[in-house]
């Protein structure tokens, strides 16, 4: 029987090891626009490793996941940041983990809300999108990977996660 | 009397001069993630220039514009694309003027659905954000502005743009 996951909440302190949480942090908040638009500054930065590779604006289309889920593999990129903003009005699981002599440890399992989105460091391992309840689209920010910028993992022993309470 | 613009559909080609839109087009699908992600790839590039400037992530929280609309001013940002990707699931006016001799030409009015995205060249003459019915939150990725990178223009008789039919 597999180890079953803990679902944590998304926050900007348990995050900040493996990136950055986009979402609207009143403390980040300048008027512009004559007052008419609210900007939420710097939430975060991407970040493209090694020229001259370029930046690139994607939509990943995600077929929601089904619980239990199993985490059987994880993966990171090493030249480069990638983001995820959930464009369709649905909360969705995030999973990284820390980094263990080159591969990657237990998963920490974070629940993003709908209005909350996340830019992975380079190098930090994370699990592929997992999307919830439905098909959804995310804006994802990442390096257009003409040279190899994936290194995958495979648990010996998957870990599960069990249907969230959303 | 100020004069109407029409409004127009968002095209990628209609809107060609002035930037990229962002939207999950079929033919820019290819399969991830074991088949559960379609990955719509390189709908766009965030450009920055300059060194040693950087990109961010950020969010604008738009009011809506009450109708009919004066636009008064265009603005552009010489170093560095701008991007708007809707996020709250609602249409939005994006106007955008060919350069005339360092000037702002007559706009073009664009009605971006909400799946819709934009992202606006370097040096682009645009109207500043265009909520449309409800505050409506944007992901925005531009560069970080610590040095100047805002260039405006006022109409001496500004145009006018009636509430579009949505």
């Amino acid at each position: 029987m597999s180890e079953f996951l803990e679902i944590l909440p998304l926050t900007k302190t348990s995050f900040a090891p493996y990136g950055e949480v986009i979402e609207a942090d009143p403390s980040k908040m300048r008027l512009i626009n004559n007052g008419t638009t609210e900007r939420f500054h710097a939430l975060g930065q991407p970040v493209v490793v090694g020229a001259p590779e370029r930046l690139i604006f994607n939509i990943f289309r995600g077929q929601p996941r089904q619980f239990p889920y199993s985490v059987g593999m994880m993966e990171r990129h090493p030249f480069g940041s990638q983001s995820f903003m959930p464009l369709s009005g649905k909360p969705f699981l995030v999973g990284v983990s820390d980094d263990e002599g080159g591969r990657p440890g237990k998963p920490k399992i974070f629940l993003a809300r709908a209005d909350q989105g996340v830019n992975y460091f380079a190098n930090a391992w994370h699990h592929p999108l997992m999307a919830l309840g439905a098909v959804s689209d995310f804006l994802v920010v990442d390096r257009d990977n003409t040279a190899a910028n994936l290194e995958e993992f495979f648990f010996e022993t998957p870990y599960s996660i069990a249907e969230p309470d959303l």
